[in-house]
């Protein structure tokens, strides 16, 4: 396999769309670092696993040798809702911006490196520009070209309103590639027709036009739905990593595979294809391919050390095979008074009811510290710590402080 | 009758619409002067009869004590055609508007009062806006809005492309009613949806909506189609006095009453419908009427003595009745050898060709200083000055000069 072929195939893994191929190619064989170009929103960004895809793909690139650019729309964000409608959308302030990006770098930095990554901004070049710069903007592009785009199309259908100023973003966006000069632009599928504006920008303005690459959005915990906070079936990447890898742990063999594709590095193409005829044939158990995925996971957002600690904690609790004492310990305010246990083991999110927890004390399914408790009616107060279990699986390692 | 009701009949003189006439009335009883605004292109103006009737309709609200302005939208035109795809629509640089500003200047004023006119450009605004600005502009109104537009519609369901910064040029208008605090704006028939744009945006700015008033198109000396440079039905309000006169005695006598509506301030709406009666009575002989409002044309674009000396001129051409030598001379180059006279009359615009030329002279229908001439063949040389005539009511006073 040749090293272009190589690239080829690294860039291509997990993608949606890649236009064009033949295009790709002719840029790579140029043999000089290509700019790579993948846009942010401005406000605070709560990074999960399903934004890690985009983020996985800027790194592949970079360890291709090439430079990745971590832009930043702070220039719309600015502006907020000119439609007056949306309160919600408050225009952003400079310092909102400059707050928001360095909290994007603390946590982009964990899969990106950071020497082959340009940070901009786009208010650089359209804080420059005026009245007129935009109106010669706006006319490069067409409303019917505009409005074939998917969301534009049902709104327009659907007699729902869509403000003139949504019809100069995707042009800003593609605009931004020119300011950058991009190679190559990634984003989500839903991205598509924006990343394929700033290929016509370019040749408008002369240059050859970026290749656009997008990515997947990435199935949930469920492995249904596409992975989102409001649905709640997200691994958030500044979670505890015993909670990244209890979580990963839940996922079905069928969503492994698909997580591999996107979110793996240690685990290559080739070999994701040897596990899989393994596992198909019986000769490896998936949940440990599982496990190293998981363990790749935690590592990557936290440390190997944690990582280690926390598959260790993983094996105490569910498999009973470890030390509970790695279990993460959570802090439980309590009145002074302390708190019964019944409610306690509400509170620590083992028991969904009072009766759900009486119910499970009077079935002797209810353990502290490994020992057998019934008495519901017993006081724990602050001060207390230990390992409370309901079931063989259901763990959680408390201490109790005074609610003050 | 009450000066209101005065000037409520005054402005509602010959107008195609008035939006909205309750408003106009409670902005009259204001009692101070209302600002009136009607935009014009900075293009190199070369103004007909048909501009004037905007012109003139500003001039009436000036008479009834009004602030005119005389709004050239510069901004835009400096931008030129942002798609460039129409290589005859070249930016404008800051001195062509200026120096067609003065043009402008040289032919308006024989119409509006320039005590109470304010000249004013939209760069002065649009020049200080950024390109955020424009954003969010662009946020004050809706794609299916905007589409709703005559053109703009028929344009899209023709599948012809209409670029984006297109929908920026009405919100650009509008708001340069907001920037002006407009009263009232004036404009074309064709101009209603772009003048009621300006009453969206200053609500949005906390501005009493302007009240717009639209006004027909001229229809041109054939009495069928707008007039217009290309069709030449037109007079130029910089045409000879004479041409003024003779092409205003040849139109139609239902044009004629259009005409006094749209062009007369001499002729009032209560004296204009008594005339009216007259005429259909019998009582009064249309041509009178013409006449009068052919004086007052050719005064209003030259002098009142240069309109009596046309009206003289057009008596002694078409009815005989007067001196030709207040005919307008026009000076025809000839070789130093001279002209036949058929290819004279020619030359003259009396005949369409030398055959028509010599039927007539054949006929005893060609006259030079009012005596028959029968040769054809004749050769009139440089130095010649005289009225050549065919039939009874074509002449031309030429001079033969020497072609250099």
């Amino acid at each position: 396999m040749t090293t272009l072929q190589f690239a080829l195939d690294s860039i291509g893994r997990g993608a949606d769309e890649l236009i064009k191929h033949e295009e790709l190619e002719a840029r790579l064989r140029l043999g000089r670092p290509l700019r790579i170009k993948a846009g942010f929103d401005p406000t605070a960004p709560d990074l999960h696993l399903g934004h890690t895809v985009l983020l996985n793909k800027m790194r592949q690139f970079q360890e291709l040798g090439h430079q990745v650019i971590f832009l930043i729309g702070d220039f719309t964000g600015m502006i907020g809702d000119p439609t007056g409608k949306n309160v919600t959308r408050k225009p952003l302030t400079r310092e909102d911006v400059l707050a928001n990006a360095r909290t994007y770098e603390a946590q982009v930095f964990k899969v990106l490196d950071r020497e082959r990554t340009e940070v901009r901004f786009n208010s650089e070049w359209f804080g420059k520009m005026d009245a007129a710069d935009m109106i010669r903007l706006a006319g490069q592009h067409t409303v019917a070209r505009m409005l074939e785009r998917d969301d534009f199309a049902k709104r327009y259908a659907a007699q729902q309103s869509i403000a003139i100023h949504e019809f100069l973003y995707p042009l800003v966006q593609g605009y931004d590639s020119v300011a950058l000069k991009c190679d190559v632009e990634l984003g989500g599928t839903d991205q598509k027709f924006n990343l394929l504006m700033g290929r016509g920008l370019q040749e408008h303005h002369g240059q050859p036009p970026q290749i656009v690459l997008t990515m997947p959005l990435l199935e949930g915990l469920d492995g249904v739905n596409k992975m989102s906070k409001s649905l709640g079936n997200y691994i958030g990447i500044d979670e505890p990593a015993i909670d990244i890898v209890t979580k990963t742990m839940k996922i079905g063999d069928e969503l492994m595979w698909r997580w591999i594709d996107l979110l793996s590095f240690e685990i290559g193409i080739g070999e994701a294809a040897q596990l899989r005829t393994k596992v198909e044939s019986g000769q490896s158990n998936p949940r440990d391919i599982k496990l190293r995925l998981a363990r790749e996971l935690a590592a990557r957002f936290h440390s190997t050390s944690a990582a280690e600690i926390a598959v260790a904690g993983w094996h105490a609790v569910v498999r009973g095979e470890g030390d509970t004492s790695l279990l993460p310990l959570s802090e439980i305010a309590v009145p002074n008074a302390g708190l019964r246990l019944s409610a306690l083991l509400v509170a620590a999110g083992l028991a969904t009811s009072n009766s759900e927890a009486n119910r499970k004390l009077k079935e002797h399914a209810v353990r502290i510290d490994a020992a057998v408790v019934e008495d519901g009616q017993q006081v724990l107060v602050p001060g207390f710590e230990g390992v409370l279990q309901i079931g063989k699986r259901n763990f959680a390692r408390v201490r109790l402080i005074a609610a003050s």
